[in-house]
């Protein structure tokens, strides 16, 4: 009899409940603080920008977090996402070891962002918001807000780094398909766009400039909010919808991971993963979560815990994380997601409790990973994912040098689709690797906020 | 209680048989016959370029035949595919019927183009083959054939229509990830080609020249063989896996389709949907079957019932089918998979049996349907597959104006995620529709070879 390659679970059968880790940690999430008197920072503070559904969440210490039921229904577009046992995979590498993924690049926008994208328009919908804002960097979170966004009749604008912008036209037809506006940043529209291009009109953008158009934007007007996709502790808790799924698919796979991987930027694809696991460690499971992060931007390997901000513009409050400094300036990689100096607070607090441990890895090799992974499983990752799939090849051959048949279950976070121009540098051999600037690390430290918390 | 949204299959209940319309058919498919003697020809004339296990298929009139196990394991890379109720799209046409749809995107190259491609590499792989050589248009069939050859050890080489080439890197780079070689064409590799580059070193190449180089190149050597990834009778058998499936899911959601609908280009994703479908109305079931063509590329809807070459370089053996002539060019369109001048003889035998319908719609208007479904179910169609999507509004609207909750199934052949360009120029009112040459028409027609058969 022919073993299964995938393993479906009923949208019956799919989550009720989001989980949320905060309940769990040995210690409290410590709270985002005010960058001018250090005096922590509640729900009401944030409410001109994020709707009270979620602040709620984001300062929530409850276990388990209803799903509200337009937001599953929403989700049972593409949800419960398949298990698969990547079998092809593990010939191909001749291990011992069970490799399995959770595929989130079924979601319409093509990742694991949509699980949050929706809830939060859920949210600011039931709360009378007309319109969000929210700014891109590669485009995969600007699309999964506009995808979400349209479905609960929310205006959306996207302000995208002009870089991107013009580079990657396709996510913004798609974002234009899901009938967002995409507005390249910075813009005329704000006051913080318009005092950057007075000075320099050709301006590319960054990130941190299009997050202060946005937060200027939703910050002035009564119908609009913000909306983030990754980082903040309801993030983390909308993508635990992943890992609940996972656990009960491990089950009809009769199988239970050793190891749990996935990469991470700002945290959230790993944190839906990994985070119901963690619970279980607590609970006595031995299971080793590991998150990879490129060399390039290695805020888990070489970012010290520290209050920062969460933007380059500094406008944010300041949140307890591993942090490369707001001023570090990762080099241009083709995984923009994961260029983040910071990393989200509940995943930086499961570092500290010893809960998981952390890895970094060149682009190059990435890429060579997920080459392999393509021709053997079929799926184009995106190149985000590969470093997860990095990491999985090598535990195998690992498990392959010890002999050990361990499982190794890890977050295929989104596919490559839309990001085939770094397949074609690599194959071109225009692909680099950056030696780590440890010099402009230490330089970047020295201009961490000094509060006192 | 919550209604579903998906109708999932296991794997266990894949389709273990391909079902061959020609077994029911009322009469015999008239077989392919030699251009200069007019005689039929059989399995052993067109060795040089297929397989016998393929040619075999071709001549067969048995009704189910087995899918070999090999086979089926690669298939549970992605099968069996969703069977998903278009639920939003239902209320906002406010339409008491109901929509299904069966996802062939969710394979790994994006479409249902993989069914046949891991078939016919199967059986090259059998019979000794080591290269196979194609030709690719969009590049759909080319990124398949890419895929299902690695995965059996065969060199695959395609042959991209220049202007493709150029236009669609992302098509090539995904070829490339497969592990293909994507060649433009011409190319000074062939005969073929190097007679087109010497009078002209900058020509655009043509579908027509591109078959012409992997057919020289397959009939040239001994381990070579060519791949065809529509029109012919074993193709439309391979993707009748697609309707074989849906039947068993259509159970599962209590549901009979009224309806039937499909995409026509050479023919075979309709085929694949439809022939099973099309075996139960001889068996008396009331269902209409309905193939869906560009209004500028008329097939079925214009086009006579004649002998006629495959190919516009007449090359190949003249089949009796549908056909603008194969001196008929269409204008260009963004829906590149369904500018094929002829139609697989199968499908051109079931309309002239009645068990089907036809019609044509213009490239603005499927676009307008494709970016209404995408906005309401998620998924962004190929621009093929928007013009199935136009007569599913279409006849659900109807039924809305006639008080029917008649049930409507169509295939939703692949992804546009490689066509985001082709949304571009329908924002940018980029996209124009062309009046038919009714007068060019004729003059092809004119042109039809002269066989006493």
């Amino acid at each position: 009899m022919t073993e299964s390659t995938k393993y479906l679970l009923s949208e019956d059968r799919m989550p009720k409940a989001w989980y949320n880790l905060a309940a769990d940690l040995p210690g409290p999430v410590p709270p985002p603080v005010h960058p001018g008197t250090g005096q922590p920072m509640g729900p009401e503070d944030l409410a001109p920008l994020f709707p009270m559904g979620v602040l709620e969440q984001e300062a929530s210490t409850e276990r388990w977090i209803d799903i509200p039921e337009p937001v599953r229904d929403v989700y049972r577009l593409w949800r419960p996402s398949p298990l698969v046992r990547a079998r092809r995979l593990e010939a191909a590498l001749d291990t011992p070891a069970k490799i399995f993924f959770k595929y989130e690049g079924v979601s319409p926008a093509g990742s694991h962002k949509p699980n949050s994208a929706v809830a939060q328009a859920f949210y600011n919908k039931q709360e009378g918001v007309k319109r969000l804002v929210t700014e891109t960097g590669a485009g995969q979170w600007g699309s999964s807000l506009a995808f979400a966004g349209n479905l609960f009749g929310l205006t959306v604008e996207v302000y995208m780094v002009r870089i991107s912008f013009n580079q990657k036209p396709y996510r913004r037809a798609l974002m234009e398909t899901y009938g967002a506006t995409c507005i390249p940043s910075p813009s005329p529209n704000t006051a913080a766009g318009r005092a950057i291009l007075e000075t320099n009109p050709d301006s590319n953008g960054s990130l941190g400039i299009a997050i202060s158009e946005a937060v200027e934007l939703a910050a002035s007007r009564d119908d609009t909010k913000y909306a983030l996709g990754s980082v903040l502790n309801h993030v983390c808790l909308h993508q635990t919808v992943i890992g609940e799924e996972a656990m009960l698919q491990m089950e009809i796979a009769d199988a239970d991971p050793d190891i749990v991987i996935g990469c991470v930027g700002g945290g959230s694809n790993f944190a839906g993963l990994a985070f119901p696991y963690m619970r279980e460690k607590m609970n006595g499971k031995a299971v080793r979560c590991i998150g990879v992060e490129p060399t390039s931007c290695p805020t888990l390997t070489k970012g010290p815990m520290a209050y920062d901000f969460g933007d380059t513009g500094k406008l944010t409050p300041l949140m307890k994380m591993h942090t490369l400094g707001s001023n570090f300036m990762p080099p241009g990689t083709h995984a923009g997601g994961l260029r983040y100096h910071g990393m989200a607070p509940m995943v930086s607090q499961a570092m500290e409790h010893g809960l998981m441990e952390a890895r970094a890895y060149q682009q190059t090799e990435c890429f060579a990973a997920a080459v392999q992974f393509a021709r053997e499983e079929g799926i184009v990752p995106a190149p985000e994912s590969s470093h997860a799939i990095k990491a999985v090849i090598d535990e195998a051959l690992r498990c392959k040098a010890e002999g050990k048949a361990e499982t190794i279950l890890f977050n295929l976070s989104g596919h490559g689709h839309f990001d085939m121009q770094a397949y074609m540098d690599y194959f071109a051999g225009k692909m680099t690797d950056t030696p780590f600037d440890d010099a402009a690390l230490q330089a970047s430290l020295e201009t961490l906020p000094k509060v006192a918390v």
